[in-house]
């Protein structure tokens, strides 16, 4: 492959802050499973973003972070509302059911995102001792299809969980994105319109490893300190999780990421769209394009740079744009493009 | 309420035959927890049935049934394909996720029958480690739409799972229905077609408790006995379920008991369809009959004679006859539906 | 077998009783699922006896009692005190950690019973994320070992147990024999004394299968028709539990057979420690005889009149009366014994 | 604090050369999950150590090491034979119950190890539908207490368990220490003696993160992948848990490392034992020390130099020592406890 890469947000590596900041964190002794300095900070430094008034649990990685929220409001005889695209449910090898128990309640959408009109066929059966008892929707934002819900959506979504006696998670591997985008604060899109839980990706936005699990809903979140142990998420040597994050949260350097990256990919899709034979399927709003391309010349593109197929029976594909990906490697990968498919 | 209901084949009691086994096996002493002589009885008569190369194993009801089959077939990393109607995923409350930890990929089917076309679309995801691994296929003979497979579809959907490395499950609460309604024998439609293994049911089916899982694919049935024991459905006091499968066996009560429950179900349902604002929606080949009849009616009905709304949007209502619905009963019902619907 | 045996209580059959009460619900129609006319008699009769502020579901086995009581106070992440010998320990294949995932620490005792000495091991590691955080102690009345905790040994653990924020749990597979023992009422060593969660055993009584578990802690059992539903104990025709324990609970003839059990143990008890080569190892409190014989006797015994070794290594057997246990059987059992062992 | 701690091996960062590999593998991009040249690298390195014919997964701690070896090994109905003491035991809130279903059967030793004699307790109720199926023993090589097995104390349990149709598990997370003390080669006391599963350490000497499971019985981990997944342990950017291990493994670094940390442990022993107050308890093999001092004095001690209490009722407390700990540390440290303690 002579030109680097659209896999995924995981092909990169690390951002140089956060590099730096392991080297700061990397020697001498401190006080294992959170009892050090740097966890305490980045808890303090999430604090400065979301309000005093949340818990904040750091996690190994996107699944146990969604796992560990999800857990915290869910017994196995209930149910988890999602979209039937939702990382929960397609990309975690069952982990959800198994770690849960729990059934989940999916939902066919065009966009990938949840409404209210869509969740409504799953919302009977309560009291019902024969059905799971719907508990929770988990959300993603920005979504796996690309796109990202307003203020508006995720508020009257939430409002409506709450009048039924339901939670909301969100799965916010890429809110950066979704933040950027937007252009508003992380807490008026999470905290402030009703989310009780949310998964804040990390890994995918330039760390090395790790995620933190931020529970706005504290009154559910006394004991998850014991589920996270017993999903093998406690990390003993914290600090690395926690000094990571508090070099991408720090001069909001995880938002001019995540910014570049949604710069990248509206480059590319802008280029894409200029190519007859290339069908954008998705609104391009975060840092992922999703197209149909001709299907004989997935393959051959695939060598010269990679990216995945989202779609084997419609030959769409789906190109991610990452933290580090630049302006000449989205040049490039357009000439290819142009190249191979005018 | 006064006339007897056609709320579900659980509504009525028991067998007299039923009842007269249990008399004769309630005193004295017998060996517990399956050593006893009745036990012994009762699988020689499945094995008349089905063969000798068969492991039967008694368990208290059909959700214990079903996820005894399912767990002998499954890790919790495998997925369950079955259909969206199945009672294993809108009945049990979400038991098999917590029991077996695999993810159930429903189908949606217009009448509850699953076929190769319908589940093609979870046919993939095969050695990839982000996915559940499709392992066993769970279908319902009869459905839950009162609907019959045939010999061919069948073997077909067995044929197709074994040759992807799959098994294919029957839950058979309602076997006796099918077969009575097919008028073949009970082997030809389970062990000969290819199934693993059947949820063999006796409740609906005139017994005061109990079902009986049959294996068929005995290679994986080895270790079923602590399976069973896990899951609470090893009675101790098993001569109880035992004596009565040898009662309803013995002579084809069971398949006399549900042709005569199939009768009735084709005369209320010649009767309903005279009427011309019922509309039946099904196939009425076993003791089931879903139709859509005016709105209004339908609470005064249910206070004159009890019965289920199956889908409150559609105004689709269900009607199970039993193996103690009389002609009587049957004619009744038909003259208050006239009486009210005309 | 020239014998009744000793084998177990749940090698008897049922109770006249049962069986006529069997007989008058066994026919015609009846709402499923615990809306039946038999259903709601028997909760009545069980608030006759514990008072109205109780939560009653019925249960199929005691397996399914225990950890259907157990899952009402416990995440997985808790840990649950019982006796080494406790039946959920040794005799129900792991299901407990299975069902509820928590961790079952235990305690050798001498007799079968807990105390706040053997117990005090254990309570430690509360708020260490390490640890799996004791939440419940499960005690048997009578014990496994057929001793009886006194009134006030039960108050004194559960006053620690509340204390410590923790719950108790009794199996009350045998509490008849208890009850009986002690000459109180039932209430007296359950509600009264703290207990929160009552496994109430119906099988080894003399019913033909069924079990109710009774919550006195009425704060814990919001959601346990859904529990009860995912644990496979739901029984469909729930007449058929609920008219046997109306019946045994009638007239206190639960009591009486626990009696006549109990007084037939004694009197074979008092029989057998006139045998110099016969060591009784326990109290003989209940129905259950626990003693030493000589290793070379066991299997001709055994051959003549079924009982369990209990240890082998000790050469230690279990000798259990039940409801059905005669004079007769006892006196043949004795000269029996006197015969070979003396 | 003036000093550095002896609390734990996790209490120390990374070591240079870990910390250099991370920092060549840290930009640009890689195949994600394990499918970048890093990944095939450092399998390649535990190839050179243990031979071909094994399965290696990197996971993330030590706790998703040892559920992921022993969940390929067991059904909910089997049980876990292992030391009272084991880390899988009493350091992981009950995971191994919660993720594996599995029962627990310890053993009280007087030094951490397992032996034919203890473990003979539970060899029995083979077969039994109501016991338990003890499937699997899990060993800690050096264990908790800072002992180390033999090789023919090894192979004595790997033989009498493949007798008995079980497997062994060794919970290496100090393997390291091991090797280093017996001066042997590591496959000769893991897969020469016939341990099915090995979690091999990482963390504990000198990495950020990171385990690797290692399968010398390959016939067992074919569906691992699976299983790693679900458990929530598979890293996206799987080359930064194999660029750690392929610097550790490197002209045997893990070794030196451990080789120093149990001459440090060595040199504080004897350094302690000339002090008559103390009391060591373990014989001092790896590099952890247990030691019972005046309980008056352990609270000053700690405030000036920090290590755990491991036994509250006995006065007895823990040392370890790391791969960073230096003779200064030694000195220093063994200068304040004749300064508090003589």
């Amino acid at each position: 492959m002579g030109l680097r890469g659209f896999g995924s947000d995981n092909f990169s590596g690390v951002l140089p802050e956060v590099f730096k900041a392991l080297e700061e964190s990397a020697f001498g002794h401190q006080h294992s499973y959170g009892e050090d300095k740097y966890t305490e900070k980045a808890i303090e430094d999430f604090k400065q973003i979301f309000g005093d008034d949340i818990d904040v649990y750091f996690v190994y990685n996107g699944t146990g972070a969604n796992i560990l929220s999800l857990s915290a409001f869910t017994h196995s005889y209930n149910a988890i509302i999602c979209a039937e695209t939702a990382h929960i449910n397609v990309d975690e090898c069952g982990a959800i059911e198994k770690q849960t128990g729990s059934k989940l309640l999916t939902v066919p959408t065009f966009d990938g995102k949840l409404s209210l009109g869509l969740i409504h066929n799953h919302m009977h059966g309560f009291d019902d001792q024969h059905h799971a008892q719907p508990k929770i929707i988990s959300l993603t934002q920005c979504t796996e299809l690309g796109t990202v819900y307003t203020h508006d959506e995720l508020k009257e979504i939430c409002d409506f969980a709450h009048a039924h006696d339901m939670y909301v998670h969100m799965d916010g591997a890429r809110l950066a994105n979704a933040v950027a985008y937007l252009g508003c604060t992380p807490a008026s899109i999470t905290k402030e319109v009703g989310i009780d839980v949310l998964s804040f990706g990390g890994t995918k936005n330039g760390m090395m490893f790790g995620e933190a699990v931020v529970f706005f809903n504290t009154t559910m979140s006394k004991e998850v300190k014991y589920i996270r142990k017993q999903l093998m998420q406690l990390h003993s040597k914290s600090r690395f999780i926690a000094a990571q994050f508090s070099a991408v949260l720090k001069d909001n350097l995880w938002l001019k990421s995540a910014a570049h990256a949604n710069a990248m990919a509206q480059k590319l899709a802008n280029a894409a769209e200029q190519i007859p034979s290339v069908s954008i399927t998705q609104k391009v709003e975060a840092n992922e394009i999703f197209a149909i391309i001709p299907r004989e010349k997935i393959t051959k593109l695939q060598n010269e740079c990679f990216f995945y197929v989202w779609d084997e029976d419609a030959a769409e594909v789906r190109w991610v744009c990452s933290f580090d990906t630049t302006e000449n490697d989205v040049i490039e990968f357009a000439n290819l493009l142009r190249q191979e498919l005018c």
